[in-house]
């Protein structure tokens, strides 16, 4: 004890020699990183982490589907072992992985289908799901079980789990045997993680992947083993998603150079004119002649950083076609009206698709909307009701990080007075807003929030407005109609006293004067109701405002 | 064109097969992980971005010149350059890296001294000053030009870059020479980031960085070349942080399995008296008579999980020393005191310096807190100033994500009213908040806030109410002559009218009458001042609330 204490003295008073320097550095692997880092990835917070294993899981799923063409099915089961672990059970009939896969996709950091993909997929990094495992290693021990099929008869299951210090795959307790299992079957115990049904919880992210995704069918069984069914609304299955070129207004110089170096292409021109949508043989003749010191027939590889540089600058200059947009994959209006009545069965529903536009100048990207009230709608808190607002990126719930997202700014800016929403932390509300786009500008770590853009902002208060007006109408609508039967109520309620108090005072018999009465009450109310009705100056007013707000952004833009 | 649209249609009807399944999968290097994903390195927004560039080299330096004892000489200048690029330098006077680790220390991910340390310094990743050479590269595609000596008369210059695909450096125009420099100076290009003056800006971090560090001399160059120099307050250099083992309640089992791994003991039974501190032969039989199904004996590495695991849940039921305290190296209550005069001038000045604690069991930690009132105190927003609470782990500031940090909570939940801060956003006062430990909490990604820990949460509060109170009573003195002078002033002023006014009355000449009048005046004043004197209520009444508050976290805890 004492040794070691003079040792550790020793080192604290001198200076490191180059040889000391020279040794005190090492090599990490990137799951050593990760395993120091979790929270880099989702992992923090007991009900969170548990949530994020749930998101990788589930996304990679309907991705996994969606290739495919097929109908998702996914069971997500959850149960509570002894000493506050979890095992998670995620089932689905996607594509499978096959055999030889396995390892890179669940068992090493940074391998996956997607990492560079250019194509709308709810996963991108090609870490998910490996560290899901390695996340079941460093909290219980435990490797990950996965079975797998592809549809060809022969299933296959293994045990799965990170060699952390090199990042590699390791395969154990490996089965292949004939049978129709066609998907993918992951089952693992967790610790440091927890469930409830809060809405950062798995409950809240499944039902939300549910509202969005009304061609899957999902179902969950909870610790207590209570079954939930999210039914499928409707058959049919989105576009599978399209690899896009990228516009040469949406990229930077180092995207410009990343391409150039593994084109194809024989000539810098060609290579524009192949990698890039809306770049023809003129468009590059335009460039050529805003910067002659550059020769574009020279070969891809052979383009400099300060060229690429000076290439992006002079996309700048030329008028380009508007990017494709038929690769977005919006949920749909006739999808979104089907699943919101499914799970909500609301008294009124306002779905708004908005048209594609483009941000940055060249990346496209839709926005769409809907406002569901009464019925099952909104965040339910024991018997009361909570206005929600449920924010969605490519159909992905986005349950974190709330503050910083560019949906949440554009729907604070909303005057919600206008359009009776003034109550809306206590009113039966579920508004939904679906972000749509090939890249999705998220903000921070993790994917939990979009970047708070000019255009994307201005372009989700637009649709919030107009599907909000027609909300607006229905509530309005709502509150006439009780104001009516208020004025009826208490005329009625008078009407016998008053004919009581007449027969004293004229001498008629109140029961000649009562019905009277009654007539005169009903075509007195019925009066003031034509009056009301229609309304046309509230609507008009909320138009004006729209207007007002697209006369804005024109002249910022 | 048409043919490329015929292919896109055609992979978007199909299936995958097997072969196209196993095709699709492609590994990625952590370099383009993180050029993909630099959010979450805290490259996000220009501003944030620059600075985060020069904290990484800056804290790289602090870090290195406290390993060698040497006083700390850094300077940092930023240029702008056209095309909205700006120009990095910083040049420290530390140990210098040896010619042979460069390509580690600045063009390898992953690579370093520093993680897989247990002592206190700045710097955890191996990966900071390495992003910031990428972070060059992807946005102006130049290399990252360094220069250092080790002292020993030999200097290296070189250019290094990332190899994005292999993560491995790249090392050109290498120079050797003879020549005194000692340390390392870094210079690079970057484009899409941003400087000002805000609270988020270099500026800020560096000012920051001063108070915390008051052995380092930090100077600064502008972009418009004004010069700052954050003169250096004292010669004390902090002690050289210490390796430190773990306490048997700070760990987890997957850190008792990594060590178990790693360790040259040959017993499980003195892997853990050698390994862990406080951990003696009496406790490991103790420990063995608890879990007497296994066997302890046998090596380390054949320590299973769920035997780690037992282990684990029997540290809690043994009761154990608490953990050494001398590793960690507070800023301190003198160079706190002397940093704070020299940098803010204030009229009024407190530190509190409060003894280490222990989190979650077994982790040290300490909480030091200043509060200086006036002088140069406070935020300046042009002419006007605005009460500013710094955070500080370990000195580094924490300028972003304030409001998920434990300094904060503990800051929101002080009843300002009675420490007379009512009015804090609009006064002259600076809170400086330091937690120190070997292991900080970090929330989230970055290093930008400390996790709201119960015992975290309390020590901070504790330390700002005692501040508090010492600044409250200075307040309130200056408070209460104000309110003296106020009363006097009011006296006198009307003095000479109601002299007047009894001449009319009583007949007696206002000459002689004023003079009395005064006298009365100042016997009454003076009178009123000598009850308030010393004021012991209010002082009493905030010690009161703190022995309160002790007593809730005790009936907690």
């Amino acid at each position: 004890m004492a040794e070691k204490k003079a040792a550790q003295e020793k080192e604290t008073e001198k200076a490191p020699s180059r040889d000391e320097l020279e040794k005190s550095f090492k090599e990490y692997s990137v799951a050593e990183f990760f395993k120091k880092n979790r929270q880099m990835l989702g992992y923090s917070g007991k009900i969170r982490s548990l949530t994020t294993l749930v998101h990788e899981f589930v996304t990679n799923s309907l991705d996994s589907c969606e290739d495919a063409k097929i109908l998702p099915e996914i069971r997500v089961e959850i149960s509570q072992l002894p000493d506050e672990h979890y095992r998670l059970v995620v089932e689905d009939n996607g594509t499978g992985i096959p055999k030889k896969n396995v390892g890179q996709a669940l068992g090493k950091l940074l391998a996956g289908t997607k990492f560079s993909n250019r194509a709308q997929k709810r996963g991108q990094q090609g870490i998910g799901a490996a560290y899901a495992t390695l996340f079941a290693q460093i909290t219980t021990g435990k490797p990950t079980k996965v079975k797998t099929g592809l549809g060809d008869g022969r299933v296959y299951e293994c045990q799965v789990s990170v060699d952390v210090k090199s990042n590699e795959p390791s395969i154990t307790d490996e089965k292949e045997y004939a049978g129709k299992f066609k998907g993918l079957r992951i089952e693992a115990e967790y610790a440091e993680v927890g469930y409830n049904r809060s809405e950062y919880g798995s409950y809240e992210y499944l039902r939300r992947t549910a509202l969005a995704n009304p061609h899957a069918q999902l179902s969950l069984v909870e610790p207590d083993n209570q079954i939930t069914v999210f039914p499928r609304a409707s058959k049919d299955i989105p576009n599978k998603p399209k690899n896009v070129q990228p516009h040469p207004l949406g990229i930077t110089t180092s995207d410009l150079m990343d391409m150039a170096q593994v084109s194809s292409a024989r000539k810098i021109s060609s290579f524009l004119v192949s990698d890039f949508t809306r770049v023809s043989a003129d468009k590059v003749k335009e460039l050529q002649s805003l910067m002659p010191a550059v020769d574009l027939e020279r070969a891809p590889k052979a383009l400099a950083w300060s060229e690429a540089e000076e290439l992006v600058k002079n996309f700048q200059k030329v008028k380009w076609i508007a990017p494709e947009t038929d690769a977005l994959i919006p949920i749909g209006e006739d999808q979104l009206e089907k699943s919101l009545k499914n799970l909500l069965e609301p008294e009124k529903l306002k779905v708004v698709e908005r048209k594609p536009r483009v941000f940055r100048g060249g990346i496209p990207f839709s926005v769409e909307v809907a406002i569901a009230y009464g019925g099952k709608s909104g965040q339910h808190v024991g018997d009361a009701r909570k206005g929600e607002l449920t924010r969605f990126a490519n159909r992905v719930p986005l349950l974190f990080d709330a503050g910083n997202c560019a949906i949440t700014e554009a729907f604070k800016s909303l005057d919600l007075n206008r359009y009776d929403l003034k109550e809306f932390e206590t009113m039966p509300v579920t508004i939904l807003v679906n972000f749509v786009s090939v890249y999705v500008p998220y903000t921070g770590a993790g994917k939990l929030a979009i970047s708070a853009e000019e255009e994307v902002v201005s372009e989700i208060k637009f649709a919030l407005m107009e599907a909000a007006r027609d909300i607006s109408q229905y509530l309005h609508g709502l509150a006439k109609a009780e104001e009516q039967e208020r004025r009826r109520l208490i005329f009625f309620k008078y009407i016998k006293e008053i004919a009581q108090a007449l027969e004293d005072v004229t001498g008629r018999k109140a029961s000649v004067l009562e019905p009277k009465l009654k007539k005169i009450a009903e075509e007195r109310t019925a009066f003031l109701e034509a009056q009301e009705e229609g309304d046309p100056d509230a609507e008009k007013e909320l138009e004006d405002i729209e207007e007002q707000f697209e006369e804005e952004v024109k002249n910022d833009g």
